[in-house]
C-alpha cells in the first residue's frame, strides 16, 4: 500500500497562461489559477504519484458515490505574500490533522499531513504570480478529497481522489470590514452530539443554506445556530462564534465561545484565537472561557448593558463583527466603536492575527513556502 | 422560467449495444444499462430540454458545489417486468413527492413529478431489455440531482443536474432472503430533530458507514441506529425498521415502527407496508403503531418471549429478516420461523409488496408504463 510521496510528484505545465483579475474583481472563490494538484488513491494500490497538472474538469462516472452518498470533505487555507516576497500559509498542520480526521469518519483514505502540505507549497509555487497583494488579499487553497468508486451500492469508497485547488481572493464579504446581521435559527439544528458537526464534511453545508436565506429575506446577512432546550448558540452561517461580557462581579470581560463537543467546527482561526487571547490578554481584565452560553443569556446581557462585542470566526473572513441578531421577533442590538463597524478586541484579535499570516509578527504558526 | 417538459425531449441513441449479464452475475447497482436521461437547471432559465442519451461520465469542473458542499440528493426506484411482459414501477409518485422535498431543503430546483415519471419511463422503454425477469429481480432506477455551480463560496446553487440511470439488479443481499444480524450503535447518531434525516441526501450517507464497518468488525451485517436519552430505535443501516411484539394484556400481536418526526427516512415501502397491515391484518389480533420505542423495550420483551420478529424495509431489499442484536455486549435473539430465515409477518408483507410489485396483485400502486 502505496503512501502519499511527494518525490513521486509528476509536473505537467498549462499551455494557457490565464490573464491576472484585478484585486478589486475578485470574488470569493471564483475564479481559479491555471493549475491543480490531482492525486488517486485506491484500496489495492494506496496512493499514486501526485500530479500537478492544468486546471480543468473531473471526469467522472454518474454512478460515483460522491454524487450520491456525499463522500467529500475538503479544506480552506490560505497563501499570503509576506513584504519580503515570501509566500507563507498559515498552521497548515492543523487543517492537515482536521482533514486527516474528517477522512478518517467517512471512511476516505488517511494521508501524511506534512507531505500533502509540500504538496501544497509546490503547487503555489508554480502559481505564484496568481497571489494577490495588499491586506486582506491572499491565494484561498482549497484542498478536497471525494470518494469515485462507480456503482450505487452503499459501501466504503475503494476509489478516492484528492485534489487541490486555488483561487485568488479578497476579503470575504464584499462589502469589506463591516459589521454583519444575524439572524438567531431555532427551527433547524445544524449539528448534534454523536454526529458529523465538527467535521470538514460537505454532509454539514447544502443543509445549512435554506437557514440563511430564510435569514437574507428578513433582512439579515446570516444565520447564527443555536442547540438544545436551552438555544445554545453554537456557530455563524459556516464560522465560529465569539461574544465578548462584562462580567458586573468582577468587572472583567469576558471572551465566551461554544466548547468543542462535537457539534462545533474544530476552527482553525478559533484556536488561534483562543490561543492568542489566553496568551496577549491581560487575566486581571479578561476571562477567555470554552463554556455553553444560551441565546437568552446574550439578550439578558444585552438588555443590562453587559455584551460588549460579538464576531465570528473562520479562514474565510479571518474575523467577522456582528452588530445585531434577530431573535423571537425583536434585535439584539451588539454594541461597536462609535463611527466603526467593529468592537476593539475585534479589532485587536483580526490584527494580530492578520499579522501573523502576512509576517508583520514573526511567529511559528506562519510557515514560509520553500 | 421553464418548467421540466417531456415534449422537449431530444434522444440520442448509443452506437454501442451492451451484452446482458446473466441473472447471477447482476451486482446491486454495479452495471448500468446504455442509456442515461440529462436535465440541465438554471436559476436564470429554468429546466432545459430533457436528453436521453447514451451512458457516460459527467464532465464537472472541480470547484462544483456537489464536490463540496454536498448539493446531492437521489431517489430509489424499481422497474418490474409483469407475466404479460408490461413494465411497472412502484408508487412513483411518492418518489416524486420526497424528491421534491429533498431539493426544496438544499435548495436544489423542483420539478413537476409526473413529467419526470414519464420521462423515465420513456428511459425504461429504450433499455427496457435489460430488464432482468424473475422474482426479487429487477430495473433499479436511481434519479439524481446535483447542484454544478462552479466556484467555492457558500451560496444556493445557481445551476443543477438532474440524471436518471438504471441498473439491472437481483436481491439486494447476495445471500438471498437471509435474516441479518445488527449490532445496535450508541456512539455515533443518524438524524436529529431539526436535521435533515428524513430527507434523501447524499448528507446523511457518507457518515453511516463507519459505524457498518464497526458493526462488521465484531461480525454482524449491518448497525442499528438509536437515538436520544431513551436509546430510541429508528433505522437499520439505510433501511427503516419494523418489530412485531405479542401484547401479553390484549393478545393480540403489535407491529411498530418509529414515527416520522424528522429524524426517520419517509420510506415508500415503510409507508406501503404501514397500509398494507392497516387495511389486511385482522383488528382482532393485530395493532399497527407508529411509536417511540427503545432497544431497552426490544431487549425486554425479548426475554420476557413477547419479541415475535423484525424486519427492515427499504426499496433496495424490500423487506430483509432480522434474526439477532447486538446490545451492551450480549445479543438479543430475535424469533425465527423454525428451519426459516423470516418471521411469519415479514414473510407475508414481502409477498403482498412484491405481488403488487410483479403485477401478480392488481393494485392501483402499480404504475403500468405506456
Amino acid at each position: 500500500m502505496a503512501e502519499l510521496d511527494a518525490s513521486k510528484l509528476k509536473v505537467t505545465l498549462s499551455e494557457k497562461k490565464s490573464k491576472l483579475l484585478d484585486n478589486d474583481k475578485l470574488v470569493f472563490g471564483r475564479s481559479f489559477t491555471d493549475h491543480m494538484l490531482s492525486i488517486e488513491w485506491t484500496e489495492a494500490e494506496g496512493w499514486a504519484a501526485p500530479e500537478i497538472k492544468p486546471y480543468g474538469p473531473l471526469v467522472l462516472d454518474p454512478s460515483c458515490c460522491v454524487f450520491h452518498y456525499a463522500f467529500e470533505l475538503f479544506e480552506g487555507m490560505k497563501a499570503y505574500k509576506d513584504a519580503k516576497g515570501n509566500i507563507r500559509i498559515f498552521r497548515p498542520d492543523m487543517n492537515m490533522i482536521r482533514m486527516n480526521k474528517s477522512a478518517e469518519r467517512i471512511c476516505l483514505p488517511k494521508f501524511d499531513g506534512a507531505v500533502l502540505t509540500d504538496l501544497i507549497g509546490k503547487l503555489i509555487k508554480i502559481d505564484e504570480r496568481f497571489i494577490p497583494e495588499g491586506q486582506g488579499f491572499s491565494l484561498y487553497i482549497r484542498p478536497t478529497l471525494i470518494g469515485t468508486t462507480a456503482g450505487v451500492g452503499v459501501h466504503h469508497p475503494d476509489r478516492a481522489l484528492l485534489y487541490v485547488i486555488l483561487s485568488p481572493v479578497g476579503p470575504y464579504y464584499a462589502t469589506g470590514f463591516k459589521a454583519v446581521s444575524l439572524e438567531a435559527t431555532d427551527y433547524a439544528t445544524r449539528a448534534w452530539p454523536g454526529g458529523v458537526g465538527d467535521k470538514k464534511l460537505g454532509a454539514n453545508y447544502a443543509p445549512c443554506i435554506l437557514p440563511q436565506l430564510e435569514a437574507e429575506k428578513r433582512g439579515y446577512q446570516q444565520n447564527l445556530w443555536l442547540f438544545g432546550p436551552n438555544n445554545n448558540v453554537t456557530e455563524v452561517g459556516s464560522m465560529n462564534v465569539f461574544f465578548v461580557f462584562k462580567n458586573p462581579q468582577n468587572n472583567k470581560n469576558e471572551l465566551v465561545t461554544a466548547p468543542l463537543d462535537g457539534t462545533i467546527l474544530e476552527g482553525v482561526t478559533r484556536d488561534s484565537i483562543l490561543k492568542l487571547a489566553r496568551e496577549r490578554l491581560n487575566p486581571d481584565e479578561w476571562e477567555v472561557n470554552e463554556r455553553y452560553y444560551s441565546i437568552n443569556e446574550v439578550a439578558e446581557k444585552a438588555e443590562k448593558g453587559q455584551l460588549v462585542e460579538a464576531f465570528g470566526s473562520g479562514t474565510a473572513a479571518v474575523v467577522s463583527p456582528i452588530k445585531k441578531i434577530g431573535w423571537k421577533g425583536s434585535d439584539i442590538d451588539v454594541p461597536l466603536l462609535e463611527d466603526k463597524e467593529y468592537g476593539q478586541l475585534t479589532k485587536t484579535v483580526q490584527q494580530w492575527i492578520m499579522d501573523i499570516q502576512y509576517g508583520i509578527d514573526e511567529h511559528p504558526w506562519s510557515h514560509v513556502i520553500a
